[in-house]
């Protein structure tokens, strides 16, 4: 079976493509999944959860995973192995850390170090192209990461909790926006007091203006169980309560950014 | 020759290749195209008439598409024994018949309904993941539709047919609008009374705000033929008329979306 | 090893994928890359520029490229051999030439008029796939770009170049905007008089409605050495120098495009 790896970073088709290029030069018999290369530019949080949710499914291999704002100063290159028998490649700033987790949780932690697994003279811009791929490639063609780099202690990824006042009311942040506009929260079902299906919860938070604002949504088991243009909490496929608009978008239309407070409040 | 797979999606780079995982951790040796994850969120018919005219190109293969607002609604997930020797995999909703029309004809088509074929526990939000996903591996693999649920008969898409007036007035719906902006019609070249290349049109629509619009556009063989920023009408490369401006966006300068009819005027 | 492509385009994911799959049908054991979907529709330079940086890191192999406005006109279609092995297919519009002479060199270039190499009947709008791809294909297969078409000489990419003015005065086009908004500049760094990190620059420019701007901006070695939203100078990591915004788009905060003309002017 052919090594695999996978590529997943916030820099659009074009950098992303050029990463998976210089494994692929490196590694010319591994077969390379570019995971995602839309992840909100900048976006931690968004890009670890994403990782968590999505490497379980993935065949074993090499992760490389790029969401680097610190890119060039002392922030360091890492490799993590983990349990299933994974190697996660990418900045230690938090976001390989939930996908270590959920592959079984982090052994060993190395930083990437070791000019011999790089590119020569690595830019200050671009470890994406420089170091994380090829190390991402020497993973595949056998190298241990111990040889490339002293072992360290990674930094953990710092998410917000819900929090729950009297009365089953919820206060949960808005941890990323998904493609469809639905504001993925930091609460999961489990932390709702009422869990029926087509229960009408009141949503409040302070919009951008300053205003309070509150919607009545019911949590429902998918989209279609409400009418199109209708909000509604639901589950997602990862576990996390989320606020939706059956067939639109929540984000755009409640005008909701990741890192605002929603107050979820069940009937009483 | 390793089997081959393609996965067209409205889900944006990141679900469509947690999609891919799937079917690369189950069926390690095949070759898996993401196709598309660009379709616009739910448009059922533009998803279907991209595959009609992509799958023909691809070779024979396992061809998983999902553009599904139905997802966890009763909507039955299926697949599409077409005349060519591939397989369709997707929701019942009309969207793999004109693939499968394109490609010969459907043959027949089972319902997904044996877990055998399956991740565990499907969501009711993620069926790419955990039934189309799955289903294309497994047939991949060389599992038989049969052994996957009854055989049904599946839906049809159902598209907006020109109509014809006096004097050849011709009256089509925008179905899509590609990449460029430009708007695919219900209407193929053949319906034109005036083919000759050249041939000015009045192209008239109601504005979103109601009001009547009329523009000038010529039939020509493509972009080029008129200056930049000019309309113009021409046959795409799946053989529909279609709306456009040279190196500019119509839809966005027309201010039009799919649905809209248009009514094309040949001079007189 | 298998042989090898890649395919960058501004056709969005779905067009790009229909010429993928030509290559792979025509070519079934060929690896092929999706470099990029997304350069910004006809914008042959950005596509140029993209093409320099990227190819170099690719595996060697038939690299094709469409950025065509003059599709379906007289335009020719080119195969370029490269020094390093490589052949390069797309339009005869300058959009090979910079990446051909960062491969070592331009060799002999063909144009691709033999139809034995398309597929039957090309569109007039989408030789991606009728031309390019299935060039690409048979190339892959061992056929000799001397076989497609007569020896021609290419178009080359016509670049603004940045002028100098007295006291070390730097006149520089914007070339195009990347992922981040950032504004990639036709000048390096080696044209700037103060190359020293920190060292502050006037960047002055007209804005869009006549009225004259200027902002203050350091050059700095990478992003995080300013404060989040602050501008900097940089080179960026295929050499240009360009102006940013640590975590923002410098791009929508400026509002400016490719084309306008920048002018630095050091301290003195």
């Amino acid at each position: 079976m052919p090594p695999f790896a996978s590529i997943a970073t916030d820099f659009g088709a074009a950098y992303t493509a050029i990463c998976s290029g210089v494994v692929q030069r490196l590694a010319p018999t591994a077969k390379v999944l570019v995971l995602t290369d839309e992840i909100t530019p900048y976006a931690i949080v968004e890009g670890a959860l994403f990782l968590s949710q999505a490497l379980p499914y993935l065949p074993e291999g090499v992760h490389m995973a790029v969401v680097d704002p610190g890119v060039g100063t002392a922030r360091r290159p890492i490799a993590v192995r983990t349990e299933r028998g994974d190697v996660l490649v990418g900045p230690d700033n938090g976001l390989l850390m939930p996908a270590a987790e959920a592959l079984g949780g982090a052994q060993e932690t190395h930083a990437l170090e070791n000019p011999a697994y790089q590119l020569e003279k690595p830019s200050t811009t671009f470890h994406g192209r420089d170091i994380f791929a090829p190390a991402t490639a020497h993973l595949l063609n056998g190298a241990d990461p111990a040889d490339m780099g002293p072992k360290i202690t990674p930094l953990p990824l710092n998410l917000p909790t819900p929090t729950r006042a009297r009365e089953g009311t919820l206060t949960t942040t808005i941890l990323y926006v998904d493609r469809y506009g639905s504001l993925i929260l930091s609460a999961r079902a489990d932390d709702l007091d009422a869990q029926e299906f087509g229960t009408p919860l009141t949503v409040s938070w302070t919009s951008k203006d300053g205003t309070p604002t509150a919607i009545r949504a019911t949590y429902e088991r998918t989209f279609g169980s409400v009418p199109k243009g209708d909000p509604l909490l639901y589950t997602d496929s990862s576990g996390a309560l989320a606020l939706a608009i059956n067939q639109g978008s929540a984000a755009d239309h409640y005008d909701l950014t990741p890192g605002t407070d929603l107050t979820l409040r069940p009937p009483h």
